[in-house]
This record gives C-alpha cells, sequence and structure tokens, in this order.
C-alpha cells in the first residue's frame, strides 16, 4: 500500500485526467489514464478512427518538470510510446505499426476488446515487417480530471457519443 | 539547410553527446547520438554485453526542459523509446522485445552491422510474439561532447577498448 501511495503521488499530474489531443493533419485521440498500469482510449477520427480500446495496460514513468511518458505493447502488435507535457498543452507519440495495419488498417477499427482473439489472429497471421513508423508531435485541446478507475469516462464509440455530452461541445470547434 | 539548422538548434542539447549510463541490474549501454537521425551504442553488460550497432535510424524529439526522446525500430524487430534528462543524468527506457530474443539474446551479440541478414531472418522466423517488455530508469554516469558525424566514438566490441581509452578509466569504479 505504501508503494501504491508513493507511485499516484509520483503520477499525480496525469493520474484520473481526460487528454484530447490532435495531429497537425486533424486526426484526434482520447486518452484517459485510468491508474498507474491502465488507460482507455477513443480515436475520433484519422485512418483508423473509430477504433476504441479499455484496459489497455501500459507503464507509466515521470520523466520530470511535468512530463511522462506512457508505453504499450498493443493486442495487434503495435508498439507506443507516448510522451506528454500537459502544462505545455503538447503531446509527441512513437507507434510502429506491423506492416498488415499498414496494409488495412480498418481491420483495427472496432471496439477491441470484444474482438481481442481476432486481433491476435490478424498479429499472428502477419506480414509484421517492415514496420510502419509513426513519430509525431500533437497539440493538446481538452484536459479534465475524472478521478482515478473511473469507469464511465470512455463508454462507447466515438460515432455514438451525445452531442450534448460536454466532451463534444468543448471539441466542436475542432473537429474536421 | 535553413531546416536542418533549426533542428540541429532544437536538439543542440543531445546531438554529438557520448552518453553512458547503467540500470540498477548494473547493465552498462553506450551511447553516441551520431546526428539528428543516427546514433551506434554498444553494449558493455547485461544479458547481450557485447552487442554492438554503427548507424542506427532514429527519431529524436525535444519534449522540453531539457527532455530527449530517441525512438527507433531495429533490424531485429526490437521497438525502443529512450528517454534522456542529461541534467538530472537519468534515463528512461521502453523496449519491446520479440520472444525470440527473450529465448535466447545471445543470437543478437555480434557486431550488427557486418549480420543485417542474419538478424532479419531470425526476425522473420520468429517467435514474434508475446513480446517481452522492458521499463526501466537508469543513470547517467559519463558524458562526452564528441561532435556531430564523429566516426571515431564507437569503432569496436566492448572487450576490445583499450584499458587506458579514457571512456573505460572514467567507467572503471563502477563496473560490475
Amino acid at each position: 500500500m505504501h508503494e501504491l501511495k508513493a507511485r499516484r503521488e509520483e503520477l499525480a499530474g496525469i493520474l484520473g485526467k481526460r487528454i484530447v489531443y490532435v495531429y497537425e493533419n486533424g486526426w484526434m485521440y482520447e486518452l484517459y489514464v485510468k491508474n498507474e498500469h491502465v488507460i482507455d482510449y477513443r480515436i475520433h477520427s484519422g485512418i483508423v478512427g473509430g477504433r476504441w480500446v479499455r484496459d489497455q495496460d501500459v507503464s507509466i514513468a515521470h520523466l520530470g518538470h511535468g512530463i511522462y511518458k506512457i508505453s504499450w505493447t498493443e493486442p495487434t502488435g503495435t508498439d507506443v510510446s507516448l510522451s506528454l507535457n500537459i502544462e505545455a498543452r503538447r503531446t509527441h507519440g512513437t507507434a510502429y505499426f506491423p506492416r498488415w495495419i499498414e496494409l488495412d488498417p480498418a481491420k483495427t477499427v472496432c471496439y477491441q476488446n470484444e474482438h481481442l482473439e481476432l486481433m491476435h489472429k490478424y498479429r499472428d497471421e502477419g506480414p509484421t515487417y517492415p514496420k510502419m513508423a509513426v513519430d509525431e508531435f500533437s497539440s493538446i485541446c481538452y484536459v479534465e480530471d475524472c478521478g482515478v478507475d473511473n469507469e464511465s469516462v470512455i463508454t462507447c464509440a466515438p460515432s455514438e457519443i451525445s452531442a450534448e455530452d460536454p466532451i463534444m461541445v468543448a471539441l466542436r470547434p475542432l473537429r474536421k
């Protein structure tokens, strides 16, 4: 319990945050840092817009100066490292996608939790190499403190969010 | 040329640096940031001690406050994201290793540049999944400014470095 408390203090600046960030090309991602080793996320637009995921296991590190690094490997085989600087409203994402996702990104557009076996099947069928690298800065356009272990933050596909939901109201001017 | 100059200014705190860092378990890594998209490295100790690599293509980003993120995907299929805070003398490394490396790490211990086809063969034979995640802080114990595009920084296997080489003299007290 003592160790968990220390971890939560170290990561206090990021835990429980719902963060929306947008890449220069307009692709919009929503991340909820559920606790010190779990995230939920939802992709609002871009080539894999519509994809959403709950309970992805991650590693989170505080690099200093309020800059956090969240890293994970997905059931699809994609490896991701996302750095966030909430104060500067900036993120930097690096992802290495297996070749089969580059060839047909729509295969990953779903509520992943209900299709884990299919994702593993695609992953194992490949092709895996050469990987597609994505390495980009983005801007944070929305931050909300939802507290940790809140199961009511990301509960549906992006297309099913009510237009009156505060996040949709806040994001409306930014959506492309 | 103008763009290259701006990139080199943004990354001035890391370019041309030779950095040695040590994980808590004693594993020691030497990194040379050759320019804004290339590193050389050498592993002095640990399960893949003896491995060394020149001209690995990487992405480098300045996250702010002198914290840099260097990311790359290796010919072995390993994906790496290394964050460095030289002022705080701390790094944080995340790596996702294919399963075949976890099963037999010695396969990767070589001067990789002379065995690229073999690395691709191992990579393609797999098994790839499940990946082995490594996610750790380490301490920087040595920093030297060698300038960019210096081909004389990392030129031999760790075991072949002369005991009189300044880096070996500096590191002697730290070696386990």
